[in-house]
C-alpha cells in the first residue's frame, strides 16, 4: 500500500466526527472499525430490514459502507477546511450478500490536490474470521476547497 | 426509447411482488409508481435518518432507488423461470441530495439472454413539479435461469 | 437534450484544433463530423489494423473515439484558458464491433465549474444509414484552469 | 492474489496465440509479456503516433492494454471452447501518460463460470526501471460457451 502523509495531524477525530453525523449509516447499523492515514474499515452486521429479494443483504446496503469507507479513505488526507464530495463510482458485485457480518476495507489510489481515487472492498466474515469477497469498488472523490465539513451548506443553494 | 416485448404478459405483477420482498427498499421508504416493459420508476420522500454529514439525502440511498428500478427493469423483460442478480453499475452524482421527493427512472438499453445493460437516472422534484437531475447510472445485470425468482436461495450455497 | 450556453464563442475552431493535434485520431481514421455547444460527433470507418481476435474492430478502438467525442463535447463548455483532461469513464460494450462505419455521439449531462459529466453512444452503421447501438459510456471530465490547451504540457513535471 | 487452477493445461499458448490476432495490438505497438494463470502483462513503449492533444501517450491506448491484458487473464482460466468477450470496464486515469514505456498487469479476481471480474494496473517505467501508476481498471468478461475462439464469427450474424 502507497504511504500517505496526513495533512492534518487531527485526521482521525475529524474523520469519525463526520462519519458520526451520517444519519444513513446509523441505519445500516455501519461503525468506522479502523481509520489510518489514506485507509479506513467500517464495518456492519447482517440485518433482515436491509435485504434484497431472496434473503441477502441488499448489494446496494454493502455499496453503502464501501462507500462510506472509500470517501473517508480520501477525507483523512484532506486539510481541516476540505470537505469531501462523492463524484462517482462503480462496484462490482461478486457473491450475494451472504454472511453474519461484512467489512468495508479502502485504501487511496491516488491522492490529489483536487480528487482522490480510493479502492474499497467489501467482504463477509463468518464465525471463524473466515472473509469471503463480495464487491471489489472504484471511486473518486473531490475535496472542496474552504467549506468545513462541520457546516451545513445550503440546500437552498444546492446545484 | 427502443420499444422490448416482453416474455411474460404477467411481469407487472411478478415485478411488485418480487420489489416488495426486498426488505431494504421498504428501509428507505421507496415505492414502485410505475412498471412498463423494460422500464420501472420508484419513489422515495427525503428522511432524515438517510443523509450524510451535511443533512442531504446519502448518494448511496438514491443510488439505492437507481439500482432498483435498474434492475426491475431488466426483470420486466425475463422470462417467469429467471432471477435477476446485479452484476455491476457506475453511478456519477451530479448534484447533492437536496429535494423533497425522489424519483428514479430506468430504461433498459440493451436485453440480451444472458445479460442485460440499463440506463437509470434519479431526479429531485420540487413542490411544483419541477426536476433536477441528480444522479446517472450504468447497470449490467445477470439472468439466473432456471430460478425463480420466488424460491429462497440457499444462503450456505453461497459463492 | 439539456442546452448549453458556451463561455467561449470561438468554442468551434478551438474544439477542432486540439482534435486535430490527437494523432492517435489519426491513426484510428477518426474525424470530428459535428460539434456544437455540448455535443461532439465522431465518426470512424471499419479498418482491419484495428480488430480484436475475430475480426471485429476492437472494442477499445470503437471506445476511443466515444471517450474523445465526450471529453471535446466537455471542452466545448470551457473556457479558453482551460485545458481537458480525462479522470475516468465506464463503457459497456452491447454488440461486437460489426459495421462498415461508426459513429460516437457525445452529449454533456452535467458542466460544472470543474468537473463535467458526458454520456456517448457508440453506433455501427450500415450502407443504408440504419444504426445499430454497439457501446454506451459515461465519462468525467475535469478542467484544468488557467493551462491553454495549446502549451505543451512538460512530461517531466507529470505528476 | 488468489490462485487459480487453470482448465485447460494449454492455457498459455493459447492465450498468446489470440492475442497474437487482435491487429488492434500490433498497431499499439503491444506485446504480451507474461501470461500466468489467472495473470496478464502486457507492454508497449511510447509512440507519437498514439498520443493526446499535448503530446502523451493518450488515455484510451494505455486503456487498451489494460484492457487487453484483463480480458487474456480472464482467458487464461476459461475452457478451451469458451470465447472471452468484454462486457465492460471502467477506468480511472490518475496521471498523464509520461513515460518510455508502458506496463499492464491484470490480475483474475473472480473467476465464474459465466463472468468473470478482473482488476488491472497500467504503470509509466523510466529508464532506472522505477514505476508510477498512471491507470486503474475494473473489467467484467463473459465467457461465450461452445465458440471456439479460433473460430472467426460471422460479422452479418452479429447482434
Amino acid at each position: 500500500m502507497t504511504e500517505f502523509t496526513p495533512q492534518d495531524p487531527d485526521f482521525e477525530a475529524r474523520t469519525r466526527a463526520s462519519f458520526a453525523r451520517q444519519t444513513f449509516m446509523a441505519t445500516l447499523g455501519a461503525q468506522m472499525s479502523a481509520v489510518r492515514s489514506g485507509y479506513v474499515e467500517i464495518v456492519m452486521a447482517y440485518n433482515d430490514q436491509l435485504t434484497q429479494q431472496h434473503g441477502y443483504m441488499h448489494g446496494v446496503a454493502l455499496a453503502g459502507i464501501a462507500d462510506s469507507a472509500a470517501g473517508y479513505a480520501a477525507f483523512t488526507l484532506m486539510a481541516p477546511d476540505e470537505s469531501p464530495l462523492s463524484v462517482e463510482y462503480k462496484v462490482n458485485m461478486l457473491r450475494p450478500g451472504a454472511g453474519e457480518r461484512f467489512i468495508a476495507r479502502a485504501n487511496v489510489i491516488k491522492a490529489g490536490r483536487t480528487l482522490s481515487v480510493v479502492q474499497a472492498n467489501v467482504f463477509a466474515v463468518d464465525a471463524d474470521g473466515n472473509e469471503k469477497l463480495l464487491q471489489t469498488m472504484l471511486q473518486t472523490m473531490i475535496a472542496l476547497a474552504g467549506k468545513s465539513d462541520r457546516v451545513e451548506f445550503n440546500p437552498a443553494g444546492a446545484s
